[in-house]
């Protein structure tokens, strides 16, 4: 069974902590928008935030049905037949009503949950959210009451037959590879550069 | 201008042509419904495969309304205020209505195209879809009039004033990377690893 549907909590609670980046749609006049964003999960929830003049903020804090969506691309699967060709990935779909984090103390505790979960520690060392700059932010919560996971892993399935063709068949595993910081210029020489960093990962 | 849109088809193809997974947006019964799917691009049209049995085939062939999205994660911009934190990436979105490639022989040369951008020469080794496997799969394009571009880049864009703050700032990169190849056992050892497998790249 090389691609399953899962629907139990610690594989979707696995995927959606592999990544940060997630897509959500919505409907802007029956037609759907995708919005990529950045997004966290806190126990049932997934949490991203938006600019308070976004149209993804204006569709969905009026309760407009939702598709969050986060996914892993893991590699790429060739077969000896142009028909068994796949893609190895990890995604989670969950369907629902977003609802605003409205209260100025919850907000400010959510984005900081963010942040340590990106780079734990980096919430203290900069300058935290004023009240205009928080006026500005939305963040939008949704529960995983509808959610589950899809996982691709391993070879090709080949049909029995094709195993007699003399092609070469296999994964090209691809990763989300995190580089090396680039320091902006004006940083002076005596701050290093944070160990938070060295230990972010994506996948 | 750390970020901006853009309408140039050149910026819109270079986008497109960078990487080969994508997210379909379309309702159904205005429910938005989020499907990430490989895709490939022709001239003005992006074109992406389907099962004939699947739920989007069923949408989209109706002639629904449709949103597409090409993403790539170029890096996490790390500010002195938690404010400007952003992220680096390159998008492209679509609107508008997908039609299916029906006729057999555009098919093939769909997916012949679709191979060949992927792995050029891996078309003429592996076995060709079968009529069966042709009627399984259903080609979908849509064409790239209303699409539009839009990339961040660079470092942070913090407040004057933030300046001051002695924390580090700068630009985590993120890079999709493609790995080893991994053989499938029971290929023999007298095929070797494709030449075409090395220069896959995405990003």
């Amino acid at each position: 069974m090389p691609e399953r549907g899962r629907y139990d909590r610690a594989s979707i609670y696995s995927i959606l902590d592999a990544t940060f980046v997630c897509h959500v749609a919505y409907n802007i006049e029956q037609q759907p928008v995708i919005t990529p964003t950045a997004y966290w999960r806190t126990d049932n929830w997934v949490y991203w935030h938006a600019s308070s003049a976004s149209r993804m903020l204006r569709c969905l804090e009026g309760g407009a049905k939702a598709c969050f969506f986060a996914n892993l691309l893991d590699g790429v699967v060739f077969a000896r037949s142009g028909f068994n060709h796949s893609l190895n990935y990890r995604s989670v779909v969950a369907f629902g009503v977003a609802e605003l984090v409205d209260d100025t103390e919850a907000k400010l505790a959510a984005l900081r949950e963010f942040s340590e979960r990106l780079a734990p520690g980096r919430w203290d060392e900069v300058r935290s959210p004023s009240p205009q700059e928080l006026k500005a932010t939305t963040i939008l919560r949704m529960e995983l009451n509808e959610a589950s996971a899809k996982i691709r892993t391993g070879g090709p399935g080949d049909a029995e037959a094709d195993y007699l063709l003399t092609c070469w068949a296999g994964v090209l595993p691809i990763r989300m590879n995190v580089g090396v910081p680039e320091t902006e210029t004006g940083v002076p020489s005596t701050i290093p550069v944070p160990g938070y960093l060295s230990r972010l990962s994506i996948g």
